[in-house]
């Protein structure tokens, strides 16, 4: 069936060296899952990996780095510019190819009572595997960070984990989850004023009335005005849509696109939409792109 | 490395369906190439099919194919709408991923060799894998057909064949060679005349003064117009190029484009590429692409 997964786990060490390396190899041992990417950022004192394969492989990826995070993290000692919780922070699985969302759920759920019962961490599930609502969002799961949820997790019911005990340890806990992948997406404009990157930004943006998966902000970036955006659900809110919206706004402003960028990885899927759309391709099927028809049939 | 090659060899046997499937069987027995596809035309008595697969694999089913073909098809009882000089009449390899044309050209130089020495067929190279500039085209190859070829082989030294004696048998003889993928894609106007259809074909395509890549006809297909066009090499003559030329003649009638069809399969690539050129992704990789990561990495 040849199902992919993306898992990206955020552990709490961006400055010493030996240590994330030592969390990276511990998942990069597993047959059928690769690391793909490593960042680190310094000031937020912690590292976003990309583990991509098989969906058991890389759940045994991320297993064994939340295991090793939790050894050699110390959550007492972390401090760091980035909202955090836990050794382990946050484990997203993103659909890639061959599984739906649910497939991702069943993962994050699967995962989540492994590291409760082998690890004694408390782990809290989050976006499209929430088991509750409010912990949907994981601002709000996350709210108070490691030293609020410290005192608040035997004492608020609201705050009791998914799995494991209602006791926070030197490794803090982990939000486990599954989401769409999420597209980094940046317009630029022909000019040097950020006052309409900034207008635009607000104009297409969720949290202030635009498009349901678009997060934006207006930059200056080397003098050149750019909307920066993320797109948390491309096929729901697709890059064209997007790209065509920020045009229109611009044009209002009599400013025109220069170019834009995608940072980092992105699904082949999400390209194909954009080039369907372009090219009025109605009745298109994704089974007709030759690479696809030979990864299924094998 | 992950090569993958596409071969579509046609057979000079269209109707009856007992030998098609005999050809059909003995490439798919072959392990590491897989048959995705078979068209058979009764009135062109021939039948194309595309197997796609690792190159030594593809190149051993496609030999298969032509042994096959060879005992099956006598080309002295052979009638047919389309032109053909032999049992297998063309062998095509079309670079897919992690292969040039140069490695395709190779490929096909290595068959032609084997089906020559090995089946006694005489065999000519064509389009990127010609030996000669007067043998890229497949039609100058072809000239005369089956029934020509065979007076002249032995004649005229311009027949001698790359590989091979220079006596058809009633296998006839088999041009093998190296090609872009074709893509076959077709603009819909939304109008019921087809004189614009065709005046945009003469406008667009290589034969009358348009690009150099674009074979294109003017038609109706149910009664509305459609611009249908074989695009011969997208990386160097892409789908966006070729809509947009068509979009702006038809505008100079007052038209537009209602809708546009591939037929049949596409490389990701040429998706990929015009979804680069209409989000204006300028800084663009297809190492960007999640599943691109991921089929480099194993």
């Amino acid at each position: 069936l040849n199902q992919i997964v993306e898992c990206i786990p955020n552990f709490s060490e961006g400055r010493r060296q030996d240590v994330i390396e030592e969390i990276v190899a511990a998942m990069s041992h597993v047959a059928g899952a690769e690391v793909l990417d490593v960042q680190s950022n310094v000031d937020h004192n912690r590292s976003v990996v990309s583990i991509v394969g098989e969906p058991d492989a890389v759940a045994e990826a991320a297993f064994q780095g939340v295991a090793r995070a939790a050894e050699l993290i110390d959550m007492d000692h972390h401090r760091g510019g980035h909202p955090r919780m836990g050794a382990a922070d946050v484990v997203p699985f993103v659909p890639v190819r061959g599984i739906s969302m649910e497939g991702c759920v069943k993962l994050a759920r699967r995962l989540g009572e492994r590291v409760a019962t082998e690890l004694g961490i408390p782990v809290y599930l989050y976006e499209a595997a929430a088991s509750r609502p409010d912990r949907t969002n994981l601002a709000e799961v996350r709210r108070g960070e490691y030293e609020g949820l410290k005192q608040e997790i035997a004492l608020d019911p609201d705050r009791v984990p998914d799995f494991g005990p209602a006791k926070v340890g030197k490794a803090g806990a982990t939000a486990i989850g599954a989401r769409p992948p999420l597209i980094a997406f940046n317009v630029y404009l022909n000019t040097t004023d950020v006052a309409p990157a900034r207008a635009i930004a607000r104009g297409v943006r969720y949290s202030s009335g635009g498009l349901r998966f678009v997060k934006a902000l207006g930059l200056l970036v080397d003098g050149q005005a750019q909307v920066s955006m993320n797109l948390t659900d491309y096929r729901s809110t697709p890059i064209h849509r997007v790209l065509e919206m920020v045009r229109r706004e611009a044009a209002s402003y009599g400013l025109s696109v220069t170019h834009c960028e995608v940072v980092g990885l992105l699904p082949a899927e999400a390209l194909f939409d954009a080039a369907q759309f372009y090219l009025q391709l109605a009745g298109f099927s994704t089974n007709q792109v030759l690479e696809n028809r030979l990864i299924q049939d094998e």
